[in-house]
């Protein structure tokens, strides 16, 4: 390979909001760069590129076509960060590609796309992450490990929140379902995942599948769900009562209730 | 009358648990008096009188007659503390006796049955609540003029929680039928009670009938529920998610979930 192998090298696929967190977060960490952009409009990829440029190091390449960055022997890994509706043609082509992928949540929409990205990714030999930040908080760290040790005792119950008031507006991602709108892909998967993150704890790493489901939804116009009430039914009796919403502000705390304690993070727990 | 016009007196029906936290307050109200006793067990009766004589004041009188006390002229109200199977008959008897009526929680356990109390009550031009003391901590003042200010916008959605651990005892009070046990009525009547009191704050006084509920129990062995999950579902999509059980300890958290802010109440709401 042409580069120092010292130096892990991110391609980004997708220079928007999300992109310019994680941009800022990859330089504080040591032997990590910012390598490539792939941005379908160059002016914002060269915006992107010289905005997050570090002193003392070239910017990042701008690129307008994928295979371009894909092929670029350079790069350890992209981070893809567009809307929800591309990530599974991005992941697959970097999957082929033999590129590792960290992708933004959700990975993809449906479970057939999501195991067959799977399993390319198996095939391939590549590394494939959804971006889902809260399992490395340290907050989950010291969380997961009293709920391991039996802090709360046995598992009964989960209630979460995660709600932001949005304007409405039927071209932005949010509710736009060519864009794969919608606050339960938006951020009610984060009351999903500590869900499953919790029951992991409990069960020795493993996540039951849900015996039933309740679920409403609060459509808005363009038919994407503007929020939606949630009721998990997993074995043995224990539930998750959840509320993701484009329409409300919460304190978007969770709480996992046990027959010993209840566990909580009182606010932002994703 | 016989009595001194400017003390209050009150007569205690069930000289129990609960019963004792009512005559503690009693003793900081300035012109309130634990007057008289009806217990069914006499010695239990004359424990109670005895505890909560104050220096300097005659002990309340005890009667194991029920219709001993409610004859009793001296007496301005009675306070009802017994397991809520018995609430209704000595709801009933007092008010036919014109005493006014301060009962435990729940009411009674029918709607059929409560509204034919409040009636009786109306017609004997007689002053009858339930002791949901909730609704005069100053937490709540706070929390209701906040809400009746805007303080979270637009009302759209409530969770809550209220959990502990008992142990199972089918003779229990909490477990066993013919005391009208359960933890909806137990404990859940809290989580009923801030929904219909935050939905009161929202729309000047009034609280709206639930259009759809979705509700699942636990059942102990006895029949009665354990625990319960409840989604209710308020007009204009307003909903409230709550678990109440004695199968559990939580941190006993309510929020309200509104189009500005979140307002919570961050444990023991109750």
């Amino acid at each position: 390979m042409a580069h120092d192998n010292d130096i892990f090298r991110w391609g980004v696929i997708g220079p928007g909001g999300i992109a310019n967190r994680f941009a800022g977060a990859l330089a504080a960490v040591p032997g990590a760069r910012l390598a490539a952009v792939f941005a379908r409009d160059a002016a914002k990829g060269e915006a992107y590129a010289s905005q997050w440029q570090r002193e003392g190091e070239a910017p990042a390449r701008v690129t307008t076509t994928l295979p371009d960055l894909l092929s670029d022997p350079t790069i350890d890994a992209v981070y893809i960060a567009t809307p929800h509706s591309n990530h599974g043609e991005y992941i697959r082509a970097a999957l082929s590609a033999a590129k590792a992928v960290l992708c933004e949540k959700p990975l993809v929409t449906t479970q057939a796309e999501g195991r067959a990205l799977v399993e390319l990714a198996r095939t391939q030999g590549v590394f494939l992450m959804e971006a889902l930040w809260t399992r490395f908080l340290p907050a989950y760290d010291l969380a997961g490990r009293w709920l391991r040790d039996g802090a709360i005792g046995e598992l009964r119950a989960m209630q979460s929140s995660f709600c932001f008031a949005a304007n409405y507006d039927p071209l932005h991602r949010q509710w736009n379902p060519a864009l794969a709108g919608g606050s339960l892909w938006d951020i009610g998967i984060y009351n999903l995942a500590v869900t499953r993150w919790v029951l992991q704890q409990m069960n020795g790493g493993v996540c039951p599948e849900p015996v039933a489901m309740d679920v409403q939804a609060k459509m808005a116009p363009t038919g994407v769900d503007a929020a939606v009430n949630v009721t998990l039914h997993f074995p043995g009796g224990v539930t998750s009562q959840f509320r993701c919403g484009f329409d409300a502000a919460s304190v978007n705390a969770f709480e996992a209730i046990g027959s010993k304690a209840g566990l909580r993070f009182p606010l932002d727990f994703w």
